[in-house]
């Protein structure tokens, strides 16, 4: 089964909007076992649009487009999809409800005659209501071909694709079975990773993947199968599994279930304990909060944090000591191990996170390099910190230094 | 003067990563007048590489290729450029000089044959000399068009855009001179905005592009214009953007100057001033902090923020009136208020933000609806909040929530 992305708009060909939804439908078109066989981006411009469709629709059978779907003039896909199928627009109800319900929250006369507009759909087309947005998605039969329209915008694109593309693609193609096991691994660089597991990869069934996936200090490693045989291709990857696990037993810390991370796991087990969670964050900025508190169910474990960024804030907010921070230097183990105590105090948690460093590009307020940063665990009964080097770009320094905190913080629940 | 990027790999196609190259290579021609009509990403696949340079050909003027270029067997777009020009491999000395070169820090054993065939490039090819790696950039001309193919990895092919291609493509082509001029817009949707703006949009020259950009509650309105006459164009959106402001005065926030965002407008504001900023933040999770702190040079003006998550926080934390939040409830103005008075005195700080809401999907310690929230402002003579309903989206909350801050923080700043 082969599938091809098209995503329209000015913005992706002048390079001023980086196209994250391939990306993102590529993925979910494979887990379901369809392979995507092109990418094309285009501009807002009939012509090239019915041509780009006409060239998609002889090579393959799914055609997903995205982008070109908002109220304003510039956007020109629905239009142009109801002249590549000889059809017109007619108004559908249902979107139109959905339009008015999406409106309640505002004064009803700031609703527009473009809004309803977007009521508009190709008289063919199926709607794939969109509760998020205006614009509807559509899903356009011809012959044996389907055409997919979605917007572009990446949230509403994203629940229209996991919500009702894909079921309705499951349903209507015979799609092979394909299974992707990924474990997280924590603490071992890809080339010591691939040494450690060679004599296992060597021996790997020829039929099944392995992908290693390295992502800034920690490692997914993807066993991917493909077939009909559904029981059977699991149990082959369970044996293999079982086989690989003995050799990272260390390292390993849990299988990513649907985009489970490792803040995923630090929440589930942490809701399961009743135990809770607060953090002191310096160089990684509220980086750690957010983590946290972007998922569902935060509430349940994650008391808050102190976003101490200026020196001063460790000494008046948090309480740490300003004579430490003179003799030992505000970037060290004994000021991290100092905060991580304060703040599991002053939210009375039973497990604090604190980092200090110095994300760069210049130096701070202590002698430390860039990119030398301090995290420090604390819980009731104990504190302890770790130094790390996380190199010198900006944002690597943050990501990485906010993975290794979330490494040390599960590593140390799992142990009681 | 037209051009296509096609960008070749296997990952791009399983959505395991996502392609960052061709925006920038895009930007940087669009810079020199050069447009992109169309982005095509494929998968290691000879007859499809063949296929796609074809079309390219027969449509632009200008063809530039990433990846493909590595040591490994998977790697074929070298040979496939041979081929599509008839064209042998031969052994370029200067790029055999750069490999030895790039190899010296380590054991001249491990210099593999697959390390030094990366020397063979097609006969017809004027090497673009990559230091920065093995595979080397090649310009490749055919009657008066031009392929260029360089490595995929960013940082290698960055270099050689900037260094080799863009110089090369000026002085080869006569491009035209393109300007793009993008307006930063907050508080108006893209519908409302585009209502405001009709007559003036109908009256504009058809030469002079408009484009709507929408994101979380702000809007990017960005005008194009393309042509020989460098002076007149600048002239003639200049004249444009005189007449449009007025229509937009209380939501005009500045333009779009490289990467900026709000935050950065808000940063540049606050360092240019000598003032300084605390965030108190609820449903928000430490979103607001990241934002700041992610860019350098934030402990100029961001002294830090408390994440009080659980409400008791907001008590004993931030020292919040246990009976404000019992009289009023904890998701309520005057409780965003006395969050923002009371982060404003913990941090010293010259302005603070608070926000309190309920970002989903459950209700969580008040009665507001999902999506209701409050965000204050407070300056060292004034506190004011505002409320808003975001919707039931919990990343959408969460993010338009911080966007919204950002506006009033902003709005409130201008006015001193």
């Amino acid at each position: 089964m082969l599938a091809e992305v098209i995503t329209i708009g000015d913005e992706l060909l002048i390079g001023q909007v980086i196209d994250t939804n391939s990306a993102f439908i590529a993925k979910a078109l494979n887990k379901i076992g369809v392979s995507v066989y092109q990418i094309t981006s285009i501009q807002d411009d009939k012509s090239h649009i019915l041509k780009a469709f006409q060239e998609a629709e002889s090579r393959v059978d799914i055609i997903i487009i995205t982008g070109g779907l908002g109220p304003t003039k510039d956007d020109i896909t629905k239009k142009t999809i109801a002249d590549y199928f000889n059809d017109t627009l007619v108004k559908d109800l249902s979107v139109l409800e959905n339009i008015k319900k999406l409106w309640k929250p505002y004064a009803i006369e700031s609703l527009l005659q473009t809004n309803l507009n977007q009521a508009y759909v190709p008289s063919q087309a199926t709607v794939l209501m969109n509760v998020l947005g205006t614009a509807p998605g559509m899903w356009i039969e011809k012959n044996d071909k389907v055409f997919i329209s979605l917007p572009g915008v990446p949230y509403e694109m994203k629940a229209l694709i996991e919500g009702q593309v894909i079921p309705k693609i499951k349903q209507k193609f015979r799609c092979p079975f394909i299974l992707h096991k990924t474990l997280l691994v924590f603490g071992l660089g890809e080339s010591a990773l691939a040494e450690r597991i060679e004599a296992w990869e060597d021996n790997l069934p020829k039929h099944i993947k392995l992908a290693y996936l390295p992502d800034l200090g920690r490692m997914r490693l993807r066993l991917s199968v493909k077939g009909f045989d559904e029981k059977k291709l699991k149990a082959e990857v369970q044996e293999q599994i079982e086989l690989l696990l003995p050799l990272i037993k260390e390292e390993f810390f849990g299988f990513e279930e649907g985009n489970t991370s490792i803040e995923g796991i630090i929440a589930e087990q942490l809701t399961k304990l009743g135990k809770t969670l607060a953090v002191a964050e310096s160089f990684t900025g509220g980086k750690i909060a957010e983590s946290f508190t972007k998922n569902a169910g935060a509430s349940a474990f994650f008391k808050g944090s102190v976003v101490s960024y200026a020196t001063q804030s460790k000494i008046e907010v948090l309480g740490v000591s300003e004579r430490l921070i003179n003799e030992k230097s505000v970037v060290s183990g004994q000021v991290a191990e100092a905060m991580a105590v304060r703040v599991l105090n002053l939210f009375n948690a039973d497990y604090a996170i604190a980092t200090t460093g110095n994300a760069g590009p210049s130096k701070g307020d202590s002698d430390e390099e860039v990119g030398s940063v301090f995290i420090a665990i604390a819980s009731k009964y104990k504190v302890f910190s770790e130094k790390f080097n996380l190199g010198n770009h900006r944002l690597k320094v943050i990501n990485k230094g906010a993975n290794k905190a979330f490494e040390l913080l599960l590593k140390e629940i799992l142990k009681n």
